[in-house]
């Protein structure tokens, strides 16, 4: 199974280090992960999306509890919270195409960031669902890059 | 100096740790780091912010390019790129300052993603001198919860 999880550390030399360690040391490969600052300057958060067994990521999670650094775990379960990434894309575009593109990024609401005569730079934020279908419409005009901040997740109420 | 390093790498096990160690192991601290996927699925791209000295900065960089899963490592200097990072928000409102916070959001073109009685959860996009006036404003009110995705950047044109 996917899951999200949201790890809260103390803003300290290496952490990121030993809390990756600790998922691929046991075979789980990382989808995304983020790490950036909180209301609190002395602590992080990091946001990992994770692909594996149930019973290992419970293992897992119970030796990161074990770390001095890491002060809280969410692993965020069906519904009841919000999850957003960010996407930064360059597009190949003409005099033909430039139109069509801009009219499907006023649909999504992705913000227009650059134009040159031959590429359209763009942004847009959703739950991954809503990237993928903006990405795979895309595709047909022709992505030139691509960049992905990867998940970040919040309990609602 | 602050530096963003964006690190295009073969998505293969354990090269984040791998990569994060590189740094940590020089003295450096990561401010944000972003792991997402590219329009390639056999390449990941991170986006590492770091703070320290250019010519240990340089001898790492040097290192990460003989990592044989390092494809691209580009440092974005001044001008001629574009960088976003996303945030979410738990704001705490009432009934006296829900219209101001909303006010400020629409400004910001802050997007309201949930409202409860008392709380009110917002998404932002925007370059980290946008979001830290935002978040500044915010303070104001009382932030109940922040998690922030990090820079993402790429070249212009």
């Amino acid at each position: 199974m996917r899951h999200t999880i949201s790890i809260l550390v103390e803003n300290r030399f290496g952490v990121l280090t030993r809390v990756s360690g600790m998922f691929s040391g046991r075979g789980f490969n990382i989808d995304t992960l983020n790490v950036g600052p909180t209301q609190d300057p002395k602590m992080s958060r990091m946001t990992v999306v994770v692909q594996g067994d149930d019973t290992v990521l419970e293992q897992v999670t119970k030796q990161l509890n074990k770390l001095v650094d890491v002060i809280d775990i969410t692993d965020f379960k069906e519904g009841g919270f919000v999850d957003r990434e960010l996407v930064l894309l360059k597009l190949k575009v003409d005099s033909k195409t430039r139109a069509e593109v801009i009219q499907i990024c006023e649909i999504f609401r992705a913000k227009i960031v650059d134009v040159q005569a031959d590429t359209l730079t763009v942004e847009l934020t959703g739950d991954e669902a809503k990237v993928a279908r903006f990405v795979k419409l895309m595709e047909n005009f022709g992505i030139l890059e691509l960049n992905r901040t990867g998940r970040i997740a919040m309990k609602l109420g």
